[in-house]
Parts: C-alpha cells; sequence; structure tokens
C-alpha cells in the first residue's frame, strides 16, 4: 500500500526526479529519509548548532570557527536597521495583510532603493546576504506593531541571534532559554531543501540575470502556498479546529473518506519519513511541556497515528513546527514567514550557486491546444 | 558552422527540451521559426488585431467578436485607477529606482491590500486579469510622474486601449496613428512564448498554491533579467553607444573577436530566425522614417547584418523593439516595462493553467558537494 501511495502521491509533482541543475549545498532522502547540508547531517547541525552557524556554512561555505561565528553574529546585529523608504512603505501596508505579501513587498522595495550594482561578485553577494537575514526580523515586527498598534518600534536590540532578535521584537521581552534553542533548532530544519519549489524559483529568476532582490522576491511568493511554506499555517488551522484528540480522529477520519488532502503530511522527495520531524517534534513536546499546554501536541500526534494508519502517511516538517510556533506565543501568519527568515539563507547560497552557472533555466512545454488554424477578421467573426 | 553555435547556445539553457508541463496557449518554433497563440499564426494576428483581442484569446480562449472586444476594451478602461495604499506606497518609491523593480513591487503591494480569496475560480481569476492590465499603465506612469516631476497625475485617459492609454498617460497627449498601430503590433508580438523564464516563474510559483499576485510579482522579478526581457534596454544601449553605421560595425567585430556576447540576437529556441523580427522591423523603420531620424535604425540593421556574417546570429524580438520605442519618445528604462504590460496576459493565462494542473513543480538536482563528512563541535574546529 505504501509504494502505490507514494506512487500516486509523485505523479502530482511537476518534473519530479527530472535533474534542472547542480548544487553543492544539500542532499535531500539519498537513502529514503535523510538530509544533509553540504555533506553534514541534519539531525547533527539541528541538535548542536546555533542557526548562524549553519547560515554559514550554507553562505560561506564551512562551519564557522568560534571566532567566525562570533564576528558574523556582530555583524549581523549591526544591519538590522531599514532604510527609511522601506520603513515609509512598510506603514503604508495594511494591517489586514499577510505578512508573506508584506516581506514579498519589502524585499522588492529594497531593491527599489539600493539595487545591486554589477558585477555580481561574490563578496558583495555574502554583504547582501547578510543585510538581507539581518533585516527580514526588522521587517516582519517593524510593520506588525505599526500595522497593528499604530507603534513604530525600534529595531536594535542586545540579542545576538536571528530568533531572538525575532522574539525579542515580537514579545518585546528576552526570550529564554527553551525558547530561544527551539527558535535555533527550527530554524536550521527550515534553512535548506534542494530544488524545492522556492529555491527553484529563486534559481530560475537568477539565470536570467536578474538581481538578487528579484530572485528573493520570487522565493517568498512561491513559498507563501499552502502547498509549500503555508503548510505550517495550515496545519496549525487543522490542530486547532478539535477541543480533543478523539474529536480530531473521529473527524479526520471521515475527511479521509472523502479524499481529502491533509497538509501537513507526505512530501514530494521523501517517501518514508522526513528527518526533520523527529527534532521539531521534541521541540513541540518540550514547548507544550513547559507551557503545560498538551492538546494541541496531542491532537497533533493523535493525527500522525491516524494518518500513518490509513493512508501511510508521514508528517513533514510543518507539522509540528505550527505547534511548536503556537506554544512560543506567535500569531499564527508569522509561521511560514519564519520559514522566510531561515530559508533565505538557502535561497541565497542557491542564487550565488546559479549565478555561477550562467544558464537561463527554459525547459519547454507539451502542447495541448488547437491545430493552426486560419486567421478569421474581427468582422466575419460570429 | 550555424549547427556547431546553435548547439553551443543550448547548451548554456537548463532544462532545455524537457517537457515542464502542458500548455494550449502557444506553441515556439514548432516548424523551426513559426510562433503561434492558440493556434493563429503571430504574423496574422500582429498585422490584424489589436492588442486587446489578443489578451482576450490567450484569457478567455478565443479571438473576440466586434462586440466583445468593445465590451472588454470598455470594461479595462473603467478598471484603470490605482487603489490609495497602492498609490501612497509608489509615493515612497525613489525616482532613481529601476521601473522594473518599481512594478514588481506594486503587483506585490496589491496583493497585500486585496488578496485572492480561495476557492480560486476562472471567473475570478479573469477579473483580476482585467484589473491587472488595466492597472500596469497606471503604476508605471503615477510613480514616473510623481517621483520625476513630483506630479499626481489623473489616472483615466480617453484612449480605450492599454497602449494608447501607456501613451497618453508617458507624453501627455493623444497618440498619433502610427504610434498606436506600433504599439498594438508591438504589444501583440510580446504578450506570450510558451515556457520562458518569467512564464515558468509564475507557473513554479502557481503550482504552490500561492496566489496571482505571487505568481506575477515573480514573473516581473523574472523577466527584469537581461538575458530575458532586460534585453531590450540593453539593445539600446548597445544601438545607442555609436554615432554611425560603420562606427558600430568596427567595434562590434572587436566585441566578437573577444568572444563578447552580444544581447538582442540569438535565442534559447528558435535557431534560424525569430518570426517576430521581422514585424518589429518594419515598425521600427517606420517609426523612425516618421521622425525623419534614421541613424538609429541604420546602425541595427547594420549590426544584424554582422553578426549573422559572422556568427549566424539572428535578431531577436527585442533587438528591433528598442529603435521602435525609442522613436515613440518612450524613456529607456520603460522598454522592459513595456514588456510587462503585455506579457502579463500570456503569465495570466499560464496562470491559470497551472492552477486548473494543480500540480507542484520540484524538480531535482545533480549534487556536486562534498560527501557525508563527520559533524565537529565549534570548539574543535581550526
Amino acid at each position: 500500500m505504501t509504494e502505490d501511495l507514494s506512487k500516486r502521491q509523485k505523479k502530482s509533482v511537476g518534473l519530479s526526479g527530472v535533474i534542472a541543475g547542480n548544487t553543492s549545498l544539500c542532499t535531500v532522502g539519498h537513502s529514503g529519509n535523510d538530509l544533509h547540508y553540504r555533506g553534514y547531517d541534519i539531525l547533527y547541525l539541528a541538535m548542536h548548532c546555533e542557526f548562524e552557524e549553519v547560515a554559514f556554512l550554507l553562505l560561506y561555505g564551512e562551519l564557522p570557527n568560534q571566532q567566525e561565528l562570533s564576528d558574523y553574529k556582530q555583524r549581523l546585529k549591526g544591519l538590522r536597521n531599514l532604510d527609511p523608504v522601506l520603513k515609509s512603505v512598510l506603514e503604508q501596508l495594511p494591517s489586514t495583510a499577510h505578512p508573506m505579501d508584506v516581506m514579498r513587498t519589502a524585499v522588492s522595495t529594497m531593491g527599489t532603493c539600493t539595487p545591486e550594482q554589477e558585477p555580481f561578485t561574490i563578496e558583495a553577494n555574502r554583504a547582501l546576504a547578510d543585510k538581507i537575514i539581518a533585516c527580514l526580523p526588522s521587517i516582519l515586527l517593524y510593520w506588525y506593531h505599526f500595522s497593528h498598534n499604530n507603534c513604530r518600534i525600534e529595531l536594535e536590540s542586545d540579542e545576538d541571534s536571528v530568533g531572538g532578535h525575532f522574539l525579542y521584537l515580537l514579545h518585546g521581552r528576552s526570550p529564554d532559554k527553551l525558547f530561544l534553542k527551539s527558535m535555533h533548532q527550527s530554524l536550521i530544519l527550515y534553512a535548506e531543501h534542494e530544488f524545492n519549489a522556492s529555491t527553484f524559483t529563486s534559481r530560475v529568476i537568477t539565470g536570467t540575470g536578474a538581481d538578487l532582490y528579484a530572485a528573493l522576491t520570487g522565493g517568498i511568493a512561491a513559498l507563501s502556498g499552502k502547498k509549500h511554506g503555508g503548510a505550517n499555517e495550515v496545519s496549525f488551522e487543522i490542530q486547532n479546529r478539535y477541543k480533543s484528540a478523539d474529536e480530531a480522529e473521529e473527524d479526520i477520519r471521515q475527511r479521509i473518506g472523502r479524499k481529502e488532502i491533509i497538509i501537513g503530511f507526505g512530501h514530494p522527495v521523501y517517501t518514508i519519513a522526513d528527518p526533520r520531524n523527529q527534532v521539531i517534534k521534541e521541540i513541540a513536546r518540550e514547548l507544550s511541556l513547559s507551557q503545560s499546554k498538551m492538546q494541541m501536541y496531542e491532537i497533533a500526534e493523535r493525527l500522525e497515528s491516524v494518518l500513518w494508519d490509513i493512508k501511510r502517511l508521514f508528517p513533514n516538517l510543518d507539522w509540528y513546527s505550527s505547534v511548536a510556533y503556537h506554544m512560543m506565543g506567535i500569531p499564527t501568519a508569522m509561521f511560514t514567514p519564519l520559514f522566510v527568515l531561515s530559508r533565505a539563507s538557502g535561497w541565497m547560497a542557491h542564487i550565488m550557486e546559479q549565478r555561477a552557472d550562467g544558464k537561463i533555466i527554459r525547459p519547454g512545454a507539451n502542447y495541448t491546444g488547437p491545430e493552426i488554424r486560419s486567421f478569421i477578421q474581427i468582422k466575419d467573426r460570429s
């Protein structure tokens, strides 16, 4: 039964298994359900690294030593403020906007203020990558507090990490150790995933010679879809629908009977399990325990069992991310933007690779339209 | 020699010849150098249609009759005003910005104001496509006049076409017949081109379930690259570099000797000629004659001969577009945005196709990075 389902699922993936280019950044599922960033197993990275170590690995090629990490974090810390034009644009955007659309608009706006200058060098690329990684939490929270609370927040903080800075700007106070660790781990899991749809979008845009803002804007656009990054938000909506695990199980069994697709399960590449699940599940469990709120976790876990029992479907990274983020008091609409904060590092590493490669990406299509037909003047059309 | 060069060129195209999906919109080069939109030869469409007829063909499936065309143009005419939020965002963007980056930011901003609501229906898609096609000239010129002349222009005009409205807003007066005809023809040539990089970008984004604004924002981002839509701007820079055809020839021969790539020539799909060239070349010639300024046209034509003689390279659509647009008094930085005004119709037709298809697009990659390696704790890194 597993095999059939996995085949059925792959059918709904375009270009599945087709090689679209080279990368030295990542392997996904090379032995069934493993994930490596530049040769390092994701489980070690998630257990032992800070997010900035992993971003450095992706963007600079090797894991940093203590001094390099410290310099890197210091550099990011100094780049968190936003251009006045960007602030004024963020102030125009409605509070009802989805934060993903806000972030997409903000990165695009950055490109209108300080466009990249050719030639695109590796050094300039990395400097811009640093700037963008540093700014993304500021963008999200500046807009959020202005549009929701009519307040222009300060964008500096003493927090020395991307996740810490995000939580500080969100809650107005320094996060505790468990929150910080959870943020590092979840951002590491989200940082990179080979030629997923948003990364591939960034590479297609880069292939035309467009600049890094263009490529990144497209990456955010692609990530917003609910079959991609948007899945962690939809996962929350599912888990939050129920008052108990029993109720959840009963309803989901009915939905599966009606052939409804349950977001948060299965994957276009992994067939057995998502290796990131064990890490994010443990984070979700610890956070739930620390808050003494186990209901959502129990619902998520029960549905994991049900989906496996009935359909041999496994949860992907998004399924327990929603539990973890909710337990940290993060608004649901910011779940996918957190994915952006992290994946931006992977996107920009891929953009640099695609630039070095120099190819435009231009596939062909299978034509299914009308045969060649004679033109009819407008006066003769019925 | 021709064959070798065409092979060499294809090597620099990723996914060249790989089928990435179905389309009923367009065939490119099925008999060497022809182009059809929904079965109609581009040469007939360009000669006999208005741009709006072709946009209607792409978005609604068939060429409109007189009444349908009239209704469609009337509808577009009524949709040209911009949301106040969008206007206020455009007012923040610097005059130094590239208009492509402005348009990308503007479409992204529209998505923050009036996001699409699921379910995405064909009817709602078409209504939104109408709105966007109607607004694009307004976006470009509202920003342009505000940032350059500190002036908030009126966005209504009596012009009944996209090209006419654009020229009216740019010059503040109604265009003459030759300008109008030239605009219709050039926009028709630019409207659609199968799975080119920007259209493919829009389809990859759509495949994730992201909304139409997201997909369109990505399309504009991809089009800005100089190997894609940006080529018409670079073509102008080349043609404008010289004072005479003789000087141009001498310099370009030297550049070819140095293996420099000349933008505006060759194509990822066509191998013999670009069928659109004959149409845009005649437009460029007529406009140059009408202005009694033949120098730029002569330079362009001489370089066409030189590139063919030496490298069997043919001009693509962008090469004479730049001459034509320059003769209409259009600022160079608006050449690629004009491509957007037109191609938006093709993009949105493809977005609707991809939605109906329902697939996420997720290719694989060839891994070229380090083998699996052991994790080293930060304190032990050199």
